[in-house]
């Protein structure tokens, strides 16, 4: 197995971006990896796609993408994974190389979903178990993450203050990074006394439908030396996971087992301990989200993610600083581009080019987390400089 | 790289299949897929599915489809590339093996065409240069196709009954396979006196709406020895290539780019000529996709593809049997499933299994050749037994 590094990466602007098409979205975060890998765009072999992509854009959109940013003639397939979509094109495009088949690739994860007709009702509502739990009982992807939060809170005595501390601390960090969507401050009142969406998860509880666009270009230990890289930011394991969507055939509610097994899986290829890893990117697509992500990859005891975030151990100067570009939550959530876009804050932290985000790393290891639908996906990365 | 292996594929019935739903028709094919290998559900590792997928059965179809067969904690993604999304997935379950990450795993390709409104609007029509000339234009799927054949009649002297032959061949070898979609043979005459589709295309030059699913189980050269397995198919490469669909910037329209670049890629990995090729499936959307594909694929001369069939060289007992399957002509075309359906057909060609379609061996090499899209994607691999 060759081993893959990550020689460039790119993020737009997340947000409401009605300023740019599809295409041009892809493109910022495209421009933005090839001028940081400092390579020809023609030193790139293959293009994965990652996204859901919609009807507005194209059933097609991998062509659309590849078309409008010179990669036609380079780019044989688009990979969906629902919200994980980014990591899995990540994951296609590292089994590329890994497999000798490739040198180079670019992995493009991309979504505009704030202009789409059918968020709520497919793209979101239909995440969960969708022929049966959706239609029947109207469960929504709110609704099944208020599942997980009322089970956590009768299991481990989890706080509604303990679930808006997440969100506080990724809002913090949001205003701090300006390509996240949200750039405003909040405090736990803000949490608190926002509107219930579905009760325990109030508005603030929730990550904002997002456009935006991230991109990771991906070499070879052999292409690197070639091409004058020196110490890039090695990818050392991508774990995998899946999980039944129906919750009724589900052991647990307050674990992800998809989540458990890609990044057992992670730990195990990579050769590394939960406690060595310095800082995290977790799947906070609602702040219980972040919490159950805590005990699943093993940052702290099962039951006592509540109690990490209140001792601030997942800020900066914790024993795990995690989603320091203020995650799903509050950088936003455009789903093929967020398992890039983790990757992308990662390889820049572990190069210690994250400014006044910047976490001390002593060991150069970071950890990506991104979970598809309910469950159903999960991608573990583990990253080393 | 790890050599790979196919020791499992099943096909279902191809047809108007308003009888089974979406997950029905993959586990049809997935059924026959397992038994055939002889091997345990649990002794698979990964499930990749291809499919285009579509509104009416769910947006993240790759998880509705594990769930149904069991595979539910084993299916990590969806790949697409339109029509070669089946190729895609096999190219990504073939990388999975290649680079050591499992060793084992499934490609379920699949579509459920019949039942959906959108068809012929964005599944089809879209299917060229959708924000441009496909809006602006309406320039359609069978259009591009009409455009190659003119183009090829003009430079090359292809003739309608040469374009006719090639639907009398498909339908006729479909007539003999009972999981094809058409079981009827026609004539020279059934053809060029149908219905103009779009000049000089009639309805039988072109391939049906129909529903279906094939299904592969794939193995490391080293699990093949657990398994117990001897004397499996060997997937010996996959080359791709891709290609603008904008054909203002095409350089000729009487060949697909995408195809040589993909064949070439082919040939050479595989160490195999074209002249060794002995069976042969390939992209016959339309029946000058065929032709064209001869040339591309170097089975006779640029220009001489109306030549290899007029001579009757790809019928059995010709130089090179071609789509004895029906082909996508007359077998039928479910978008997700004609990659698996393709390599299904070869091996069981290789596997001397076909009966009264049995292609004479002595090499033992085949060739299948899937096109997406009007060449934005392609997929050409080759097998050995």
């Amino acid at each position: 197995m060759k081993r893959v590094a990550i020689i460039g990466v790119g993020n737009s602007k997340f947000g409401v971006r009605s300023d740019v098409t599809y295409p041009e979205l892809a493109f910022e975060a495209f421009k933005e990896a090839l001028e940081d890998a400092g390579i020809a765009q023609e030193d790139i072999e293959m293009s994965v796609v990652g996204t859901v992509g919609n009807r507005l854009y194209d059933m097609y959109p991998a062509p659309l993408i590849n078309e409008y940013i010179g990669l036609a003639s380079k780019g044989p397939l688009r990979v969906e994974a629902a919200c994980a979509s980014g990591s899995a094109a990540l994951f296609t495009a590292y089994d590329a190389i890994a497999s000798e088949r490739v040198e180079t690739a670019i992995v493009i994860g991309v979504e505009k979903m704030c202009e789409v007709d059918t968020q709520t009702s497919t793209a979101i509502g239909g995440r969960g178990c969708y022929l049966w739990e959706f239609h029947m009982f109207g469960t929504s992807f709110a609704s099944y993450y208020a599942l997980f939060a009322t089970a956590h809170m009768a299991k481990y005595k989890t706080t509604e203050e303990q679930l808006a501390k997440v969100a506080v601390k990724n809002h913090y960090y949001a205003s701090k990074n300006p390509k996240a969507h949200f750039q405003k401050e909040i405090t736990i009142e803000t949490v608190l006394k926002s509107r219930v969406i579905c009760w325990p998860l109030k508005l603030y509880d929730c990550c904002p439908i997002s456009d935006g666009a991230a991109a990771l270009i991906l070499a070879s230990g052999e292409k690197i030396k070639d091409l004058g890289v020196q110490d890039p930011v090695w990818i050392e394991a991508i774990g995998f996971g899946s999980d039944t969507g129906n919750l009724t055939r589900r052991e647990d509610y307050t674990s992800l087992k998809s989540t458990k097994m890609a990044s057992e899986m992670a730990y195990k290829i990579a050769k590394v301990k939960p406690e060595d890893v310095e800082v995290a990117e977790v799947h906070d697509c609602f702040t219980i989200a972040e919490i159950m992500a805590y005990e699943d990859l093993e940052f702290c005891k099962k039951g006592e993610g509540g109690k990490l975030i209140d001792e601030g151990q997942t800020w900066i100067g914790g024993k795990i600083p995690t989603n320091i570009d203020g995650g799903l939550k509050a950088k936003g959530h455009p789903l093929g581009a967020t398992g890039c876009s983790m990757v992308y804050e990662l390889t820049r932290q572990l190069r210690n080019e994250s400014g006044n985000r910047q976490v001390p790393l002593k060991k150069y290891i970071a950890l990506a987390h991104n979970v598809g639908m309910t469950g159903q996906y999960c991608y573990v990365t583990i990253l080393r400089r």
